[in-house]
């Protein structure tokens, strides 16, 4: 029997324990790890992460030890990532973040960090890879007394949490309708040897049910809150990132035209982050491009903006990552998104058995690539996380065309983001088949290292750095990878010496 | 209706024109892209391929054009990558290969070769991604006059190459018993938007047919040979393989005594070479590992001495790369055999979907780890190809587990397998779980680079190089990933330099 509408707090009560966000935090030992719903800010808990944060300093501040183990869908928001690592609170942290409080103690070598596919995290806790879960804090917008549990904007790892942790505290956020109610389609694999096939064969199939269904006596308590996702909008489109979104427009335009991609179009994958969402813009602007679908992790607000033009006709997600204004718009209008949205736990948005099988089309952004079509998605100069890979690997090694796009140059022109040999290597060659800055295009299918070279250099590299790429590549001639070994970082260390890549000197 | 055993020649050329190796080399013609049927040395034509280098070099003997782009199943044998480069007629090749001659050339620059995972050839050749195709060069063992194509010791990416091949070639191997009808299992998916699951939920499931169904009309004829496979045997295990296996098997049966593995245990896949085939020997005579199945790629001759013993139940692969004594027994005993060997297109054996429902094991061999778990496959030095990623990618990604061995050291000592940084990426750090030397074992699940990297160190390298790379993790701390790009390939360079990575100076 479903509660009435969350803002009736009486009646989960009546079934649950209704607990402050300091009595749940409580409840947690230093050592626990806890599984947090979301993915992104979106559907991540907000109030407990927070009185936890509080805690631990209270504790930190009595000369005791106070520490857990953070494992999230993805990213989180301020009120998990940042107020834990705030207080240093954070043992071990997997499989994403974007939070500049944690990156900098995960980068100062204070934080255990693991970077790891998407895809394989709920796999691996269910594996019992990652130890034992204690705690699932988890965002509802309902929670029924039998034990089904409605998430919010996001699935993420929530539906594994909740199977492996001792006890679970909801967060019942009154900010989001319970009549999301039918927006998530739940489906767990059972696990080898006795998997079958994953039921999804078009981007708008239900494998599942529309909660997670839950003993209720592993509900430790209910907190209600009422606070909205903390995510940040988009920067708008500028024109290199409205010239890159023009060049994948226009490629896979052509590429429908000589028939190398079906008439009909196949499903969309884009990454995140501000250039994907321009990419996604330019997409949806192009006259030659049909309708689609996406079959994506990450919906970001270009994707919305394009439902309601009717360009895209269905979107499967593992998140509803928008601007908090888009997401009221999506709130106010929720039945006309009920047939043409849906949020699957990440596992099932990212995984290689239906992304393979779909046939996606992946978009995804990297920081660096290099001659060979190498791409370096996490780190600066080899050592700094940025985020983390994110589910850019599930994506790109399955699509029917992988494509990855950057900005020729980054800061102000001083780094060339085309480089000899990426600085930390994510997705290799093999993974990458389609080049794209808003220089231009690099179609690498069948060319082998050599050829794969100077096309990157004469179609992506900013015209800047062409010279000096073109000397390298004079200097490593032969062997099949044509790579030199005392030159590969050159680049990287001009800029640690002079803050530039410009005018490096090679080892001749 | 089935032709009577190949021996009697006239009945399959009531059928099909009976051709001579040199008449089916007439018919191909300079600039025509040829897809070979077999995987490694197994079930490769063998006679066209020497009669169509014959013809290269008395074409270039008279100043004409000659090369042909060379598409097979993996790597070949003599006949074909063997003597095609040594005529100078090949003009690209992919997706793997193993041949002295042919790297020669690839790795002077003169042959255009692309590395590719083996499960994505088959889907990339449907897609028009390589071009058009004009000839499938198939090994048979026995073909009907309906169009029936039975393999022989291999299927590859048979059915694909006769499926977008214009014309189909035959050569009829009476080598092969007619009797290995059955052994193979022909499923080809459809391509998106349209494909459903591939139905394989266990190593001994069939999903297709016997036989590949052709148009016979397509086939230009048909060339009677009695040729054995050229496969080379293997070396004797050494010490040091025997003890990379005893480390392999040992961690297995304790992953399985705390539960981290079901009891019934897991499908094994193992990868190619001496190592991978000391390494199941091990695992074969361990006590506490159970019998088990593979699901793996190549089908090497220690896997069918323990389907003898009993420890290995089932065997599904895509070639039978055995030793020409170890074939000629199985031929012996094919009803034997029958119900416990199953040969399927590498689009299947390597399939994402199929690795990851099944939950493989997967255990290959790196020619250098780094020190974050990183995987050089294929390179020497970052420019000299090996022989190519293979399947390795395939799998490692996918497994329930995913192990990597090598030695802790090559060339008698002189190199250090475990190096800073590795000079070519196939594998990055989240495809690697489990790195083991004749050293011991370093379990990387849930640790970070900077545990990774002390772990490597104690449990893997060698002793005689543990100091350097102490020395080297000193250097680098800090930061997520502690990476010092300037050292990053001192070692390498210091064997450039010197023949051998002993005595590195590092940038202090
Ligand atoms: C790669 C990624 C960071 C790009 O995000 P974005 O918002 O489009 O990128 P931006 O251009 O804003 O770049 C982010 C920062 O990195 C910096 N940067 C980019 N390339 C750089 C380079 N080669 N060297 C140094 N800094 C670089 C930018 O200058 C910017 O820094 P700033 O914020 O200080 O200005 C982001 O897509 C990501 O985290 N990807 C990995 C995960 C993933 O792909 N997920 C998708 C799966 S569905
Ligand atoms: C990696 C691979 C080459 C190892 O094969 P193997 O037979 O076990 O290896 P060997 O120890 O015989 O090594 C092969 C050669 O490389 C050399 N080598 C190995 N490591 C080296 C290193 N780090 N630096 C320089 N040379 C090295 C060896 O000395 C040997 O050379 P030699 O023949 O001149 O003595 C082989 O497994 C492979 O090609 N793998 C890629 C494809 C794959 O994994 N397929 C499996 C998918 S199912």
């Amino acid at each position: 029997m479903p509660l009435p509408c969350p803002t009736s707090a009486p009646s989960a009560s009546a079934q649950f324990p209704v607990l402050t966000a300091p009595e749940a935090a409580a409840l947690i030992q230093h050592g626990d790890t806890l599984g947090f719903s979301g993915f992104t800010p979106a559907g991540t808990p907000k109030a407990v992460s927070r009185a936890l944060a509080l805690r631990a300093q209270a504790e930190h501040a009595a000369g005791n030890p106070f520490q857990v183990g953070v494992v999230t869908g993805a990213s989180t928001g301020p009120s998990v990532d940042g107020a834990l690592a705030a207080a240093n609170a954070i043992s071990f942290r997997t499989p994403y973040q974007s939070d500049p409080n944690l990156r900098q103690r995960i980068n100062s070598g204070e934080t255990h960090f693991f970077d790891m596919h998407l895809s394989m995290l709920p796999q691996n806790v269910r594996y019992g890879f990652l130890g034992k879960f204690s705690w699932a804090i988890i965002e509802a917008s309902d929670v029924t007394a039998d034990g089904q549990i409605v998430l919010t904007s996001a699935v993420g790892a929530a539906p594994t949490f909740c199977r492996v942790a001792d006890r679970i505290i909801i967060e019942l956020n009154r900010h989001h309708p319970a009549a999301l109610r039918g927006f998530h389609d739940i489906y767990e694999p059972v696990d080898p040897p006795h998997r079958s096939f994953i039921p999804v064969f078009s981007p708008s199939d239900r494998a599942g049910t529309p909660y997670i269904r839950v003993d209720p006596k592993k509900i430790a308590g209910v907190v209600f809150t009422d606070l909205p996702d903390e995510t940040a909008g988009f920067e708008d489109p500028t024109p290199v990132t409205t010239q890159i979104g023009q060049n994948v427009a226009n490629f896979l335009a052509s590429e429908l035209r000589r028939g190398a991609i079906p008439p009909s179009f196949l499903p969309l994958q884009s990454g995140v982050g501000n250039i994907a969402n321009a990419v996604l813009g330019s997409l949806g602007a192009h006259p030659d491009i049909p309708k689609f679908s996406m079959y994506t992790e990450v919906i970001q607000d270009s994707v919305i903006e394009l439902m309601r033009s009717g360009k895209i006709e269905f979107a499967s997600g593992v998140s509803l990552t928008v601007s908090p204004t888009v997401l009221a718009s999506i709130y106010k209008d929720l039945p006309a998104f009920r047939s043409r949205l849906l949020l699957r736990p990440q596992e099932i948005s990212n995984h290689p058995e239906v992304v393979r099988r779909l046939g996606l089309i992946s978009i995804n952004t990297a920081i660096e690539a290099d001659l060979f079509g190498n791409i370096n998605s996490t780190h600066i100069l080899g050592r700094n996380l940025v985020n983390g890979i994110g589910g850019s690997g599930d994506f790109t090694r399955n699509a029917f065309l992988s494509i990855f796009t950057c900005p020729s140059t980054a800061k102000g022109g001083k780094i060339s983001t085309i480089v000899p040999l990426v600085s930390h290597m994510d997705h290799s060659e093999h993974s990458v088949q389609i080049l794209v800055t808003e220089q231009g295009v690099a179609d690498l299918r069948g060319k082998d290292p050599c050829e794969r070279m100077h096309l990157i250099i004469e179609k992506c590299a900013h015209p800047d750095f062409r010279d000096e790429l073109r000397r390298y590549a004079k200097l490593s001639e032969g062997g099949h990878t044509p790579q030199t070994l005392a030159n590969a970082f050159a680049m990287h260390q001009q800029l640690l010496r002079t803050g530039s890549m410009r005018g490096v000197t090679w080892n001749e």
